[in-house]
């Protein structure tokens, strides 16, 4: 059986520019087209050229994609012609292929906010796409409040369709711009436009996420006829996000009734790209990546209750709906308060580790102590491992920490400026041999980053012979949080770090004392870099 | 015309703490059941009580609720009566009026999970259903991976719904364990299972968003006929999350074709709670609140095209679908200043302070340019007021401080034990009058407090004729948040004081040094302390 084509647009360097505070640069929207060329998207949205400097200096130099660059623009405005536009003048001087323009089907917005007749708004979208195929571009008209115009007006709406395919255009794409409607209601309106006479392989839709329900609407209106999805990588986008393409692509290509029916530009063999194209996109960013993200983030396929992490070690798909390594993502089975010794057992399997009965019985008693003393295992695997190794016998003694001592200073400098600095002097023993070592928490520019910052340069500073082995070691992330540990508040701090090899792992600390719970995990994520190591 | 009634099942505290890196504390699950109760859901459950310490402590002393508070356990193993089963027994001493417990539905599972026989299985539904209601509890039964069960055997399925419900059995919830089972097939499968002679009123649903799609498949199963909802706050829960109550709970109120058939036990004048209660308990977990949240987020009702921000001042209908109001959120306008100056107006009047138009657009830009920061201000009113008094005039130099110094050690001590000891020494000028004070940070009992706790000490020592104004503050709170300010990490510290005549003040400091955030914070609570007493 054929199967039907879908078509990807993808308008994160567009609409997901809207999100607030982010703004790409023009390097970054290279990027960023780059990597979904290379995951096989149909069409790149790459802003709208004249609205804004970076939009108009990344379509002076443009990428080469296989996929095809839009440029976005709006329809001729009232009382001049489509030649004599100068918003639509820039868009086209983009030199794209393809264009799409967005425009009023809404009898209210076009009457307020256009302020235009309703015949005139039908004119301003006939001309306005005639004149992208007059100078053979493939034209889009998004077809913006579409649902909400249709709710008002049906023929008025389906009528502004007709005017912009009658004109030319290759696809008509029905927006729900307010992100109201909900996914029966798309379904419904898709169905009827269909039998209004507009083709559902014309047909777009354009969904946010406003009721968290953009991708089901999204999906609801391909199972009623439309051809088209747009969306954004990470669901990006204004207010609550767009359509979220990371979650829709891998639905298509794995869950039914999609898989069977329909095929994208997107070879099965690309998917596993998907969980590193979406990091890098919040790497990008400077976000913190969505760990609960739907088969991308890093918990969608952890496992942490007792009952399920025992079955998975059976049969993965007891509590997987897909295999984990088909998004490029991987099973996490952490350790946690609720689980039992099964799942002890696999978390040590993944280390490389395994013990006897009463070993086992030992870790998962030291675990759970720790973990009623405010311990987080679950999030640090690193940590887990050191308390495992150490009960089987497989720690060596490194190096012993004998003392440190941080200062924090806070006095006006030379220039009669308030300035804070921090000094950390570590003290270990390494082969008998004691050292000292001093670091400051002033990082290149000469600000300082505080005395977690000066510690663990300071305890990475002279580790003796093991220094050449913790040398590409690479803090990356810190979070604290305070929490009541009986009477009084403790805090637990989790440092994440990277190496040269791109091993990435996560250790903890708790203490009330919060540069004393951080040294604590400082110290594991050495101890536990050296274990690699050795 | 009668709405029908919808009933709400929150699992915030139960499935909620499957989500990696969450673990309540018993009085944590206290207060979230208390906001949970007075925001109308009608039933709680409150955990699993004899699988973690935690889960039994909470119900040793469960809250008073008006909500049904509801224990969670699985049906009796095989091999033993209900009456001889110990994890059974556990969940019924509880002593909840109500019980959920969870039982396979899926013939692989029965199989190879747990080893029994399909009519052992049945057996075991039917027992321990029937061995609740004869101890009077509301019994509720949990079918695991039903859609999946479902679609290999809907015989055997639904006989298993069956088994429960002849039982007595008030509620049996068609539980999509793994995430995967798209909301068109939900409502299918809904639609039979009602077709099979399971009355809708006693069906309960229950999704994960696996596929980024629980709370459609939820709303799918309510238009096919289910009547009760099972969800969590914020969307917690294994893997990618349950059922997202805070997105579910306003459309089942405010949008089509919801709010016109059903009602729930949630009174509309309660629903602007809701953004509150998404935020404490963001606040509890010490999560960033999701910006893009649907309806709750900061960005859910932010304008940032232009295009959009100019028609939202015409008329807010242009691009919101709801009233911000309506969740207790509120319209972010970034190119105007209209909604800050109101707002900034009625937050000076509640400090008893106002000023003139050009001190206000003074104060808002400080204001906006330290939230950049990191500051936070909307939970930091005390800090907001010192930059508000600032700028009119109306705060006292009480006293200068010139310098603070504090230090960190960890050494071993006399009985050769690592030991970790703070001080602080702080430097100020008051009344021209230089003092020194140290202090450091051991409590009543010889235990280290650290930095923080030294230099909150040292700085409430000696402030000359102030001291006798600030004898009675007592530091209640202090909360920790890393955030990317920019392309480095900054740390926000939030503290909170109180005073012997009930005031309850927090204030805010920023620093990438977070000894230096908490120094400023501290300070900003003195300074506004001595401007209540002055």
């Amino acid at each position: 059986m054929t199967r039907e084509r879908l078509h990807l647009y993808d308008t994160t360097l567009r609409d997901g520019q809207q999100t607030q505070g982010v703004q790409f640069s023009a390097a970054e929207k290279h990027e960023i087209a780059g990597m979904l060329d290379a995951l096989g998207v149909d069409m790149i949205e790459g802003g709208w050229p004249g609205a804004n400097p970076t939009d108009s200096e990344f379509f002076d130099a443009p990428p080469t994609t296989r996929a095809t660059l839009t440029a976005f623009g709006m329809t001729k405005r009232a009382g001049r012609s489509a030649d004599n536009d100068d918003v639509l003048a820039a868009v086209l001087n983009a030199g794209t292929s393809a264009v799409c323009l967005v425009g009023k089907t809404h009898p209210f917005h076009v009457e307020t906010a256009l302020g235009i007749g309703l015949d005139e708004n039908l004119a301003a979208i006939r001309d306005s796409v005639a004149h992208l195929v007059a100078r053979q571009r493939e034209a889009l008209f998004d077809a913006e409040h579409f649902f909400d115009g249709y709710a008002a007006d049906p023929d008025y709406a389906v009528a502004c369709l007709r005017a912009a395919l009658d004109a030319g255009a290759r696809w008509v794409v029905l927006c729900d711009t307010n992100g109201g409607t909900m996914p029966a209601r798309i379904a419904e309106v898709v169905r009827a436009v269909i039998a209004a006479g507009i083709p559902g392989d014309r047909l777009g839709i354009h969904t946010h996420n406003d009721t968290e329900q953009a991708v089901a609407g999204t999906l609801a209106a391909v199972e009623a006829g439309a051809r088209q999805i747009q969306g954004t990588l990470n669901g990006l986008g204004e207010r609550c996000g767009n359509a979220n393409l990371t979650a829709l692509i891998p639905t298509l290509l794995l869950k039914e009734p999609f898989a069977s029916r329909f095929e994208t530009g997107i070879a099965r063999d690309r998917l596993p790209m998907l969980m590193q194209v979406s990091r890098r996109l919040d790497d990008i960013l400077n976000r913190v990546p969505r760990r609960e993200a739907a088969y991308v983030g890093a918990s969608a396929f952890a496992h942490k209750a007792g009952l399920h992490a025992s079955a998975i070690l059976k049969d993965p798909t007891t509590y997987e709906h897909v295999p984990p390594e088909a998004v490029g993502n991987m099973r996490v089975v952490p350790m946690s308060n609720q689980a039992g010794l099964s799942n002890l057992r696999r978390r040590l399997a993944e280390a490389g580790l395994e013990g006897a009965p009463d070993q086992l019985s030992r870790i998962l008693t030291r675990v759970k102590e720790a973990e009623d003393r405010g311990y987080a295992f679950d999030v640090a695997q690193a940590s887990f491992e050191l308390i495992a190794r150490e009960e089987l016998g497989l720690l060596p003694d490194f190096f012993e920490v004998k003392r440190y001592r941080v200062t924090v200073e806070r006095r006006k400098n030379k220039y009669d400026r308030m300035v804070s600095l921090s000094e950390a002097v570590v003290v270990v023993k390494v082969d008998g041999e004691k050292k000292l070592s001093v670091s400051e928490s002033l990082d290149e520019t000469g600000s300082d980053r505080g005395p977690v910052n000066a510690l663990s340069k300071a305890l990475a500073k002279d580790l003796g012979r093991y220094q050449g082995q913790i040398d590409d070691m690479r803090l990356t992330d810190y979070r604290v949080r305070i929490m009541q540990g009986g009477t009084e508040a403790v805090t637990r701090v989790i440092i994440d770090h990277e190496d040269g090899k791109g091993r990435r792992w996560s250790t903890v600390g708790v203490s009330a004392n919060i540069v004393d719970a951080s040294f604590e995990a400082l110290l594991d994520a050495v101890r536990w870099k050296l274990c690699q190591e050795a």
